[in-house]
């Protein structure tokens, strides 16, 4: 038997709903098979920011690393000033477990129904670099909340840290069949940050010579997003613009209800964690609203990097049959995941 | 007789092209009325810098400043290094002549078919800053070209900046049928820059108190981009998110062969500048392809701007003609602005 200690991290709004249904799903996937789970409750997210004023301690950190990996569901609350639980648990995880591939698919399953008029086949990777870049919180400002206030915000990029995520993505790029990858950036106006990216992706190239690549500018990726997202294959940018470019990707393939994530650590020094790409969502928190299906998709990705690829094929064709036969049916949050789960183990 | 003088920059590419045109349209919008224009052309872009490795001189920006008004069409070409160009012209002439508000409509005419299944009537307008933000050029590197290179680019925000920006998009809101304003900005990560902007907004809305206000972070503003773009009335954001969002806002609207834009210096210090938002497209460049619609729709800014509002509306009403009743016939650069004139004129 092989255990799987695995980190769980509610969080808060529907962030507890979608969790509870990503573990059934994942309990089905593995039922039968020598691999057993145990799980770790986390309290982190907003109750517990409200009750004690802690966002992520050093206990929790070195409690996390003792997992193997962590499931996320959702962290932040209107009720908790902007950046407090973004920047103190959410962020603070993915920098201090250095989970330097954030991993992003965007594919319009089979009875999805595309915002786009004629999206065609859509099956891309985003690639975005977790741990650099302008969400480093390297800013600040002076004279704050007056008429001379000065606020900056610092975009740290280094070769080390570039060249790690774009080698990455071209290994990903590799291993798919049309092994290509699209660099975006901004290199005509961020020179420095963007002509490292543009170096470092010709450098690492000679060492996947069977890979095509191409750039784009961040604002045209948006355009070809819109007009021709079956162009893209695997796509590799900074933290911020796979930031924006992975809410289009969600919106073009059916929404953030169905846009998993995954937040890796590629050299496996700390556990890595997996996520649905949408957040809390208040509004409908607590009234079995939440659709699953980017949670189960994130349980999809945690079982791949875990290299139960089995049992992680399994979870996204109960995904793609379910989203092929779903229509318009209304069914509640736990109703999703029941169904899921009897197709994995179906 | 009022005399306007126009300093014109076709710059590289189709922008020849596609300026021509405007300037067709643009006469025959005048033709009749007591406003005479007078032209300059300026020999700025690829073309110069290749001869005298010039991108703008403090002459050449002296000259600019003795008009008023500029008309440019498009700068940019892979002969010349990335940023080159972009920093040193176009952006130099943006920071140096203090086009802080760069207008971007986000339009859907009749006739023009939309990439969204179902985009609704669209009708918005984006207030991009446009002399702060990550665009000021504050970023360098070090160890350049070596594995410990580390490159940085820095966001500046201002008070002054963020203010004088927010108070004419209020005031652009005010004077709207809707008088709503969305702020778009990321200030759950980006959080010092984030909150000078809400707090701005917050404190200038009290000046305004007929407009309604909402705020979108960025990566959630591509989603209703994508998914509900009529919900837009107004949206005032920073230099970057502004190229970034409105590339896809050109996108949804029929692309930027239709996308206008206007640099816009409101107190008037030095001239305001109007073009196409799209680039050069050397590919179509000398070929009679480019779509000259996006010039003419900024030229329609430029009337506007100079207070010809009677023209301005109809050189907008012409295009709009157009673009209900173009269908799929393909006509030149030169047929299109032909037509466009003879509706102005007739
Ligand atoms: C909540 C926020 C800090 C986060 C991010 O910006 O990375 C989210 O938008 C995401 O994409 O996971
Ligand atoms: C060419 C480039 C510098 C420019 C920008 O980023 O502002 C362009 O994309 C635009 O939107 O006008």
């Amino acid at each position: 038997t092989r255990n799987i200690d695995l980190a769980v991290v509610a969080g808060d709004g529907i962030g507890t709903e979608v969790v509870e249904q990503g573990l059934t799903v994942l309990d089905a996937a593995l039922a039968g098979s020598d691999v057993k789970i145990s799980t770790t409750e986390l309290d982190l997210g907003a109750r517990r920011w409200h009750a004690t004023g802690e966002t992520l301690t050093d206990a929790d950190l070195a409690r996390i690393k003792e997992h193997d990996a962590i499931l996320l569901g959702a962290i932040g609350d209107p009720s908790v000033p902007s950046g407090v639980l973004e920047r103190g648990l959410l962020l603070k995880l993915r920098f201090a477990l250095d989970h330097y591939v954030n991993l992003r698919p965007g594919k319009l399953y089979q009875g999805v129904t595309s915002p786009l008029a004629d999206p065609g086949e859509v099956d891309f990777v985003v690639v975005r670099e977790g741990t650099e870049g302008p969400y480093v919180g390297n800013g600040g400002s002076v004279r704050t909340g007056t008429p001379h206030e000065i606020a900056t915000e610092v975009s740290v990029n280094t070769a080390f840290g570039v060249e790690r995520v774009v080698r990455d993505a071209f290994a990903r790029a590799q291993a798919r069949p049309r092994k290509h990858l699209t660099l975006v950036h901004k290199h005509n106006v961020l020179v420095h940050a963007g002509h490292l990216w543009r170096r470092t992706v010709e450098a690492v190239n000679a060492d996947f010579p069977d890979v095509t690549t191409d750039y784009l500018h961040v604002d045209a990726a948006t355009i070809f997003l819109t007009t021709n997202p079956s162009r893209f294959d695997v796509i590799v940018t900074d933290n911020l613009f796979g930031d924006i470019i992975t809410d289009q990707a969600a919106a073009i393939t059916g929404g953030i209800g169905l846009a998993a994530s995954a937040n890796i650590n590629p050299d496996r020094t700390a556990p890595s964690m997996f996520e649905p790409v949408h957040g809390s969502a208040p509004d409908i928190a607590g009234q079995g609203k939440a659709d699953p299906t980017a949670t189960v998709l994130s349980v999809s990705l945690l079982l791949d990097h875990l290299g139960l690829a089995d049992a992680a094929a399994k979870v996204e064709a109960a995904v793609a049959a379910d989203l092929a036969e779903r229509g318009s049916r209304v069914r509640s949050t736990a109703e999703v995941g029941r169904e899921l789960a009897a197709r994995v183990s179906g």
